[in-house]
């Protein structure tokens, strides 16, 4: 039976938005915000998009004109009541009122603000200049609607058919990972991957997979709008941007050496349990916890992002013991570049010996590799970072070199103040 | 948005149909049809259904009531207006008007006869008694039904997810074969599996993977009914039922030497050009082809149904060039229990040497193997084969023992009258 009433809707889209919600954005952008919204609200920062995978050239297939109506669409968007009601009302990590009164009147207020655009040598330069509580909430919308963009621009040309074939190897290749997973003892993971996502509805897709084939062991997501309808827990933690803004708006070595500190200060009076999870890497892993002060011992884990995964856990398990604390009643999240495979052999390598939880991002919600010709739906490593902050360039340096941002001799300073090892670059996979 | 109409009418089904049209079954039973309408019309023939994987217990879990009300609603089926139409007016295999006013006339006003049920030792028994002409037309519903009705007993049980990944991995699989179908020089393939199929949809589904994977090295499908609907060739030739009721009606063993060359005889009387494949395998092939007479060297080609396919294929070669013929300008039909793997090999095989066609049924239409635990939705093989025909057993021996039917006696009359070698019996898969 023809749903007329679908086709004709349909039929009078003008645009088919790609972000229909301001809660179509990671968590942990709101965790941030709050802090953010609490200390340095007016903070001028400016955001940038940056494609690390250069041999795609989005501006040659993703059309600029489309790409505005996306962007200026988000714009459009405000948080309805309902939303609000679930943020005001619902509890996170076990916490109710997460989100204060006074912050939860500004972004019911909130509106994205201005973009700039243009394209550059095939690629586009995304630009977010204004205060640091607006700017930072356009990474996800940003990366997302480019992602999606793209993968229309090539899905747009298969017929019915090589499209119900494609989402079936797709489906087929996420159960098949999730099977995997299920073999797993005390698996605990979460979906990261709204950002690079294939698209809003496979993602939504993935949640649903995930928590039917895993249960209890799939611990939620960070899309707060699929967290919501869905009802799963939303779950994130922190990002660079705060240790990078932190650290630009230091005035001397000394303040530089404190920054990294004072953001985990900042961020134990907003948030407790299982968000005390710090991201040591930012100006390289070692080189912080050598140099953490002691109140940092109570925190609950450790992100391992840049590092390689069984080397930053080693790290982290000495570091803790050093600490005088028990590793096992300690938090491991890894979350860069994840797959079954590398879960299966960090899994195989620290189980039992911390807490380990995992965070999954654009292989569970884009791994389309090689299922199109010439990769054209292969992830793209693509970022929004920060770039600067009242008017000073932000840095980041990491454990990973080839994920090294600012200028050459903001990065040798930071190198001296942080005493970052030099390390050997590994591919940036996604 | 939701479809309030569709939801409705779906709340007010009673049953939901297996079999929609009397076109949903095998070209073959057309053709067979209208040669039986000519000659054999009254002679009385018990058609019924044989589950040949025993350890598959039917009627422990498919319910009766559903399966009396199935075939009860396939019996209230008639020709539509426009299906008549498409059957008078449609070409096929390069011929208009392949089916005669007189037979269109008697197929408008025809309905499924009656039937006989019981349930014994976890089996259905299932059996058709009336005219051939009628009767025969049972076959293709009566397995359609039995097959989709278990089916449908293993996925009433599974949730949303869980069937869109089941039917994920099978589109998968079908499109995984179709790609290496697409590396064989030359091929010409045809579906051959309404009977044994999945389900309707699903055997719709892959015909139009076919289609779109394959353009015109896809032959067609013996689907009448899908056929029509997509506008593809429907394809087809005959079966051993045709073979096995001549031989039953045969005074004497000089009478059953000849009837399987009686039934070509009868067939080139009413069709030409592709439709003059023969079947030779009934009580053996090799005593066929020794006796076949000279008229029969003109035959377009043969099908190789129970032989080993690489045997049946030499030997057909031999044969042909033993009649003076050149085999590369005869036709070689493959289709018994056939997949991917079978068919690349015979095709490694014969390319080149003659020519190749390949019927593809279950393996096709119903490789669910191993897609749900205990393997409870993999194929079984069940077939509705003719018992007697005017109160005389049939027999059918075939090139692999484990397809022999018949009573005991009569089977060695047979082996005697067509001096069939013993051979050894291979597994039946499908």
């Amino acid at each position: 039976m023809l749903d007329l009433a679908t086709r004709v809707y349909n039929h009078s889209f003008k645009i088919d938005p790609i972000v229909r919600s301001l809660l179509d954005t990671d968590f942990y952008k709101l965790l941030m915000a709050q802090t953010i919204f609490r200390r340095r609200r007016d903070t001028r920062v400016t955001f940038g998009i940056q494609n690390r995978s250069t041999r795609v050239r989005l501006a040659d297939f993703v059309d600029e004109g489309e790409l505005r109506e996306q962007l200026d669409h988000a714009r459009s968007l405000r948080l309805s009541r309902g939303e609000a009601t679930w943020l005001r009302g619902n509890t996170f990590y076990g916490q109710r009122q997460m989100f204060a009164p006074d912050f939860m009147d500004w972004l019911e207020g909130f509106r994205l603000p201005e973009y700039e655009l243009e394209a550059r040598d095939g690629q586009y330069v995304l630009t977010f200049h204004g205060p640091w509580i607006e700017t930072t909430m356009w990474e996800v919308p940003a990366l997302s609607i480019l992602n999606e963009l793209r993968t229309r621009g090539v899905v747009r040309h298969m017929g019915k058919l090589e499209l119900q074939v494609l989402y079936a190897r797709a489906m087929t290749r996420v159960w098949e990972k999730i099977e995997r997973l299920r073999a797993l003892p005390d698996l605990s993971i979460a979906d990261f991957g709204t950002r690079r996502r294939h698209g809003f509805l496979w993602q939504d897709w993935c949640v649903e997979a995930m928590g039917a084939g895993l249960g209890d062991r799939f611990l939620g997501t960070s899309n707060c709008l699929i967290a919501l309808r869905r009802e799963v827990e939303a779950v994130g933690t922190n990002a660079h941007e705060l240790p990078m803004v932190y650290s630009a708006l230091a005035d001397d070595d000394a303040a530089l050496a404190r920054a990294p500190y004072d953001v985990l200060a900042d961020w134990q009076q907003d948030y407790g349990g299982n968000l005390l999870v710090m991201l040591p890497d930012t100006y390289g892993t070692s080189g912080f916890l050598a140099h953490a002060p002691d109140w940092i011992n109570a925190w609950t884990g450790i992100r391992i992002d840049s590092k390689e995964p069984i080397a930053g856990g080693e790290e982290a398990i000495a570091w803790w013991r050093s600490r005088g604390s028990d590793p096992r009643e300690k938090l491991a999240i890894f979350s860069d570049g994840l797959d079954i495979d590398t879960i299966e052999s960090i899994h195989a390598h620290f189980h039992g010996r911390m807490r380990i939880g995992y965070g999954w991002g654009t292989l569970l919600t884009n791994d389309f590799r090689g299922l199109v010709p010439d990769g054209r739906l292969d992830p793209i490593s693509i970022v929004c970072k920060v770039i600067d902050a009242d008017g000073r360039p932000t840095v980041k340096i990491s454990d990973n070199p080839s994920k090294a941002i600012g200028p050459e001799a903001e990065v040798a300073r930071y190198r001296r103040v942080f005493e970052t090892p030099d390390a050997d670059a590994m591919p940036v996979l996604v």
